[in-house]
């Protein structure tokens, strides 16, 4: 009788509980005594499930109650020239993802982007958000609260900063609802993605708040951060990194390449993107930047629930003329060709270098496949490189569906990739 | 030279591109290869992303260039008793995550719904939808279009239906904003999400709409699906499947395995997840409702990238009042007592347990889990009981923070748990 | 010793309450004697309230607690030829309102659409909605509530329609919300605006439903309605009318008449429109169709209330490419002039031409000026050249501050005009 | 033959224009002859429209092309006592509508609020906001030129100071998207509205802007002010003045005047102002705060199409335990009575006391009813006060329909009062 099934054994005796496994026994005869029991109990078959191929104990803070993992196919796009503000030459970018023709489509984007001189990026706005609320007797306590924090901002960063040796307060901004205050305080946060630097940090500052002011603390997160729910503030103030990618593509190349005009792809990324996602009371107008951000977030150990903000994007794909010697033209006539200017603006992407899922070993190796695993020099460099180079992915998957859309082909290229 | 050294050499040389080497090679060979040239142009090595445990050649639907898998670690939580539509007895709810501390979360929440009695689940309205978007003149024949279909739905529906075995039109709603008319097509997909299937039986319909109207197609989908974006029109109308669990939870049981209230806990859920949610101009009313429906994607092959709506989620926590006869009375004298009704609403959770990334193995023994792999009888019927495990997860998950949030150490949750 | 001075002194010795006056004079003295009671309190002088021209006793729907009126400057707009689908030929649109430098833009954009052919305008959309919420136990019992009211909106319908001479019930749209059940039921109220009878109605059908269902009113408003709050449910399903105006405005026509062309609008508008508001996370994606919705509401006797869903609206704005002859050619060459189309879409347009404000004698003159006074024949027709009318001074609104703020001269237009 | 019919004459003929009859005549004139051409063109009489009280020339910034006035019922409501920041005292408040039971219903609210001892309120954040948006060729000369606002914010403010004499810049907020880059400034404007003050000292801004950054000025507004629409930004970040009132009002009062208890109010609340609002993807969190913002604006002179975000509040009502010594008790013995703390929030209150529409007649003197006509000591305290006594009448009117709600009557209250 092996460790497992003796393990297996005592749970099923009541003598041990399923998450208890781990204090009798190393992290991978837990993980196979849980098999064990929930095959017994469910008729499934754990075998692939059990085919991990980390260091269990080294996953303990990544997961609890562990049978082993899922297995999401990864596949490479890529290259693309970026020229970044922090980024700067060419990247491939891994993502992971069960979405049949989603890196074809990228890849074909990412192509095009490539030969019309490579993307332009920067990261416009950062900042790492935790916003708790405070319960005060009324508004007048609300009141003095908020003009107590105005004046104090220093002692409250004071106090968050001594929590970290990282982390830097970028702000502080209040507000209220009736007898509720919130604050929502931003931080550098580097190479982190840092929710949880912010949350102790923020905790810090709170009992400042608590004990200086009427206000006492209801919830460490008030939801203004706010984190894995699509919210207007998040979209209109950012979250993490606010990121902007764009482009200029030749008229000449939307045609060879993709078989369309910018005019064509104007008009579906306005009809679609722009009114359609404003008919829908969008917060997100873009064709599908999550399917990019997700398989990114997967492949590169960030936080998957937050692809939920993470994906907030505007597209923007614009006519821009330009005049050019006329071919073949021995007069010097000029013509006039159409390019197009295409840009993906993400509000809140919350990415990190280190920390997290991004030390476990595949989302490890992909980071070193974008060149950013660790922290970055400066600090901070490596987790703004991830966001751009996320941001052309996300350009790159916006172009190539916006172009098929146009060539009103969607459903022809999900029949023939066998989707 | 292995046949990947060779691959590998011919996309250096230019005779190959990187996406083509699965015509030339088996695919195991193919991603070997891709391997092979990307650790020498990154200086990463790539043995755990090679080391995966699934067939690269049925892989091929649900990635292209594929370079091996991402291992997200994966846990299981449960068991509750859920009483659901679909749902009848104990389930378990495997979760893959790289977010330490959540599975201990969600299981504690989940062991304190089981001995509340269980969990009540409901699937209250489904439906797929796809929504192209028209060009036409003017407001004038978008009328006209708008009056058509409503008269020839039974067209539209036979036209759509023909290219689908399953799949039924539920209904199609109309929208028009100035020279653009939306068309959202509603399908009852059974056990497949049904995205896919959605488009195809939707183009064929289009074909119908140009045909009889004075309408263009210009996108398959105008954004007013909507897919893979949060939009209002999701949380109002559903999409997927809306499906709500809720509990009541006694006072008593509060006390003893939360350390809390059901005041103090709906005091947490009001300020938070409703104030703060409506302060942030949230679509969605819940504390961490993302993390479990991501995790629960990510194990069962759903799409990850839908997780941005499918976590649309409102929580509401109540306190209800209820007499009891008073501990050691003999003079029948009663008390009341504070019990919790709390729910979780999911307005539309995409999810099926055929298609797409199901069929993977790990993500297939992660449905056997449930209880749910492959296509249920009735029809329908697996997917529905796959979301509303999902939603009791979802309700373990809220419960478990809001409570913790209640008692004030969030944060210290977390620096216990080593995030 | 008059009337008044008789009641305004038996007030202050507190034997008459300030609400009663009614009760023992005629409103003229009563408001005269509130009047009085604030000129003591306040040192206002009331002369200018005072001098009103209605019939106060008349005004008693309309007003409690009288002491006069207040007088709103109106003027003119238009006329404009318009084809709509109850609306046809030429219209005035009187306008109420402060706004220095709206009826001049107004104007200038209907004198420009008139002079493109006048506005093409449609109600694609109707039905007056009220959305009561019900507590239930659960969603146990919320799927059964659900259920019954599918399987039997005829009986709610004829409850509903008992209460109604002329309102039909379109649809009844349940939503389920963890123990709370929303039913929207939407109404064709011809050419009232509805809401009281929507309200009478549905009061009546609640009692059927709590008849037959576990389910109990909470109220007979849940805000799914929604009334006077500016909700996407409004924005994606309509309230009220849905209507849009549009046009085709030629090239040559853009620039002599408004200094501009189609490009530079078209520019503004998505810059400002679509762009600048999916950043703000606006539920309205125009320039300033509320004044035009406020004044033309004011100006004929609407619920200035409801002006803010009322002014729900989207504006796109897009190049049209025509070919012409040459000029002055006597080769036959043609040449490429860009017009533009330009549209509004009103979301949910609560107008109505009988009951309310639009029995007053100022605001049912102001009807006559449109010709829309009282029921129309068809029931409904005047409510909807009503809509139209109003859809069309918005896009004249919209257009003449898009040509402006292409010409960059808003804040230089304001100065001229002394505001 | 009068001017005015000689006036007439000349339009009919042509040789005027509507518009021009100021050119020709003193404003009276002007207005009667419009009258005559109106009734002549559509069968309307006009006399309730000329019947106007005030000076038709010193309404000419109010308006152009003018016919007389509509004239709007008022009433008023109050005293009510109010402890704010600017506001002190019994205060009255006068609202002009035609929506019947209105008056009544805030006066009953008002009425309540006064004798659980009054209001009170607290401006908590101000500042009128104007966003103009710019191209720029990409996002590196968006980045060049947001980090250029950052480091010039004194020279910006500068520039704009110069134009206005009270003004004062609070704040300059850069925000990306693709080639587009909006700067929202916010500013102090005193007792004024402000909007066309800080139109003009934006615009002065932006031509520095233009000269040192490569951004060229689009649209003076970019819709991120956001003016006039309903938008989120001005939900979070606030607009005008954020204002809130609250009150606890003990639970005898609640039974003896309302009625009802705490608990009915907050369940009514919580379903149809949170949760109902919530899953109506609303930004309007309240029960019809528009009614009385609309009429108060009407009845003050305020911009009435403000009120789509001046109307956007979020409504909190919660119970509070109070114990206290019970009744007929000789034993000392306490009991515990349940009070109701309520509030209401407005984000985005544009209101002014001097300025636009509080210079004509009827306006002035409800200024005069408040007591804050013209300019405050010190500046900005009228429209402080102004804004702190809209937020008692918005929170009576909600406490009202909330309580009538509770009690389960709105719609017979309707029939009652012949609505």
């Amino acid at each position: 009788m092996t460790d497992a099934d003796s393990l297996a054994r005592r749970v099923r005796e009541g003598d041990l509980r399923l998450h208890e496994l781990e204090d009798h026994a190393d992290h991978d005869t837990a993980a196979s005594a849980r098999r064990q029991l929930l095959e017994a109990d469910t008729d499934a078959d754990l075998e692939a499930i059990g085919s991990y191929g980390f260091d269990a104990e080294a996953a303990e803070s990544a997961i609890e109650n562990m049978i082993g993992a899922a297995q999401i196919p990864m596949g490479v796009t890529g290259p693309v020239s970026i020229d970044g503000g922090a980024a700067s030459g060419e990247y491939y970018l891994p993502l992971a993802t069960t979405e049949g023709a989603l890196l074809a489509s990228v890849n074909r984007g990412l192509s095009v982007l490539d030969d019309a001189g490579g993307v332009t990026a920067r990261v416009t706005k950062h900042g790492m958000t935790r916003a708790p609320v405070f319960r005060v007797s009324g508004v007048a306590d609300a009141a003095e609260t908020v003009e107590w924090v105005e004046t104090n901002g220093d002692r409250l960063a004071e106090a968050a900063e001594e929590t970290t040796s990282h982390g830097e307060v970028i702000g502080i901004e209040p507000y209220v609802v009736g007898d509720s205050v919130f604050l929502r305080f931003a931080y550098d946060t580097k190479d982190a993605m840092g929710m949880n630097m912010a949350t102790i940090a923020t905790e810090a500052a709170c009992r400042v708040v608590e004990d200086e002011t009427p206000a006492s603390l209801v919830a460490l997160s008030g939801n203004l951060c706010s984190d894995k729910k699509p919210a207007a503030i998040n979209a209109v103030e950012g979250r993490g990194r606010s990121v902007t990618a764009d482009v200029v593509i030749p008229g000449e190349l939307l045609e060879e390449r993709l078989h369309t005009t910018a005019a064509a792809i104007v008009e579906a990324n306005t009809r679609k993107n722009l009114i359609g996602s404003a008919k829908a009371g969008s917060l997100g107008f873009n064709a599908h930047a999550a399917n990019v951000v997700a398989a990114a977030f997967l492949a590169t150990g960030q936080d998957e629930a937050q692809v939920v903000e993470a994906a907030n994007a505007i597209t923007t794909m614009d006519t821009r003329e330009r005049e050019q010697a006329a071919e073949a033209s021995e007069s010097g006539d000029s013509e006039t060709v159409t390019d197009l200017y295409a840009s993906v603006s993400l509000a809140s992407l919350e990415v990190g270098t280190v920390g997290g899922g991004t030390k476990l070993p595949t989302q490890a190796e992909a980071l070193d496949v974008v060149g950013v695993r660790g922290g970055g020099d400066p600090a901070g460099s490596n987790a703004d490189t991830l966001a751009e180079v996320i941001a052309a992915g996300a350009l790159a998957g916006e172009l190539s569906l916006l172009a098929a859309l146009a060539s009103n082909h969607l459903a022809s290229a999900h029949e023939d990739l066998g989707r």
